[in-house]
């Protein structure tokens, strides 16, 4: 692995922007693809994103851009992938090379619906990426921020504590601090959860509940938290810590999630299809919250807050009903 | 003790405000002490409170109020105080009878600066109240919501759980859910220590940091408030109970927050003298600041965000340059 390795992100989004962004602070050349070819022309014409971050400056000469999914696997010794968990498998199904043997950082928020599974155990069970190949990259981190060069901390998370920290050194800047972690299932859960509470945050916000309420929300996400990554990987770690509560933190308080922004539609009394049609964003945690119900069947933790947002989004019961009981069980 | 004990409040403030208003959903009678006599006469003119919470309508042939505290102190059996603990001793200092048999709860969120103590140590030590007879009612409860009778969890604490149970019940209603607790010694700290790092948001929100630098400087609050209070008193407690870090997260994000709206004045370039002068009300975390600071000089727990907080208070450091420290120091 070289000191200098060439990264190549995968993903037009907001985040896959960002973390071009913060690639280029350190290297000479960022490969990036996004499938939308248009997209790309602008970028290039324009020197921003036409749809995500559009405030970040990029300079282009320092981007590889390909709307050509092979043509950047094979450019990168280290692929980043930060494309929505809904829509990975359709883009790793038009890889044709071999990557096995590339080093994979999953920057996504969420389980591979077709699998069931997290991003890094995807990889390594589908793809025969060795575990000690696959890294997490995770906040908390709004893009938006990210954009504004507002300071901000990631958690690099491997196996190979090597790795972890060579990428490390890649995302780090003035405005961005890193920290290293060898949890990356614990992280990658971590990622995926946090959204799910956002929407339970964004349904009590949109049912009339008040402050006193969602800090006992939160409070009772991170220990809901805390036992269901137990159950899924049990290892030392401090839940407390900025890449598990710091990210629920973030997610679950700030006006920039969309995945709050969705559970408050839902508590307004917008349907699910409704209200995903209004925005224009993927709220992950709608997924995430189907895949974490599921995955939860065999493991058994207690989940009281994943259970009322999966009977809300996926059972159709009545918001304020759910949330009338789910009061009883919180603490 | 009992089933029916005559409880008396003591304090004018919104938080004092708010518990009488929880009392009088369950008790017949429900004493209040305020030592504005021209705010009693105007609750009993006009059924609310002239300066704080005034949209709580009371019936007042329930308050049994007074602006002598010793009339006060002798009607209840249980004194419940909610005065700012700069005041404390001051208002204790009017009381000539002896309340020593009395119990007492502590529903003070800071030290009392005279003594150095949280307010239950300062019963016990100073006025020979056992201990088993002190007691902690404590958030995450901002009053104005309990004005607003929106859904609120309090724990109240005791080592004598039996003691605890019936202030539940005292407190309980359609908005208000209990959990009692034996921890009274890091409850009152818990409660204690979050208004200097809700201080702390504050400033960071006034110098311009944002959402993400926020919620790393809470995960690092709730990490330094746990050892703190290990160092004070060590026992078995869930740090991410809503007592400590629900406590924590309704201070530190809400708009309601004093604390943090005095420490985004300091952010912003006020002096901590016009700060002060700007607002109506007492930043109890000013004060905490100091005391927290004090107590940990023979603790040595590792408290950065403490450090950084009284440095700016009472040290007369730039803000900017102390943040710029303390963001090496988090993670």
């Amino acid at each position: 692995m070289s000191e200098n390795p060439k990264i190549a992100v995968f993903g037009g989004g907001s985040w896959a922007t960002a973390i071009v962004k913060m690639l280029c602070e350190n290297l000479e050349q960022v490969g990036w693809y996004m499938r939308n070819q248009t997209s790309i022309d602008y970028i290039k014409e324009n020197q921003h994103n036409p749809n995500y971050l559009s405030s970040a400056e990029f300079d282009v000469a320092k981007l590889h851009l390909s709307s050509d999914i092979n043509e950047l696997v094979e450019y990168g010794d280290i692929l980043i992938f930060a494309i929505p968990s809904a829509f990975l498998k359709e883009e790793l199904d038009k890889i044709s090379v071999d990557f096995s043997s590339k080093i994979i950082f999953s920057a996504i928020k969420g389980i591979v619906p077709e699998s069931g599974l997290i991003v890094g155990e995807h990889f390594h069970l589908n793809y025969k990426v060795p575990i000690e190949n696959i890294g997490v990259i995770t906040g908390p981190c709004h893009a938006e921020e990210v954009a504004m060069e507002r300071l901000s901390y990631l958690t690099i998370a491997s196996q190979d504590i090597k790795k972890a920290r060579l990428m490390s050194k890649c995302l780090s800047s003035n405005y961005i601090k890193t920290k290293t972690s060898d949890d990356i299932i614990g992280t990658e859960y971590a990622a995926m959860l946090k959204n799910i509470y956002a929407i339970a945050a964004g349904i009590a916000h949109g049912l009339g509940y008040g402050d006193n309420f969602q800090s006992v929300l939160m409070s009772n996400s991170i220990r809901e938290m805390k036992r269901y990554i137990k159950k899924v990987h049990k290892m030392k770690r401090n839940i407390n810590n900025s890449a598990y509560l710091g990210d629920l933190l973030v997610t679950g308080y700030s006006v920039f999630s969309r995945n709050r922004m969705f559970g408050n539609m839902i508590g307004k009394g917008y349907t699910v299809k409704s209200a995903m049609m209004e925005m224009s964003m993927v709220a992950e945690g709608y997924y995430a919250a189907k895949s974490a119900y599921l995955i939860n069947e065999k493991n058994n933790a207690k989940t009281p807050i994943i259970d009322a947002v999966y009977d809300i989004l996926y059972q159709n019961k009545n918001p304020k009903q759910i949330f009338q009981k789910l009061t009883e069980l919180l603490d």
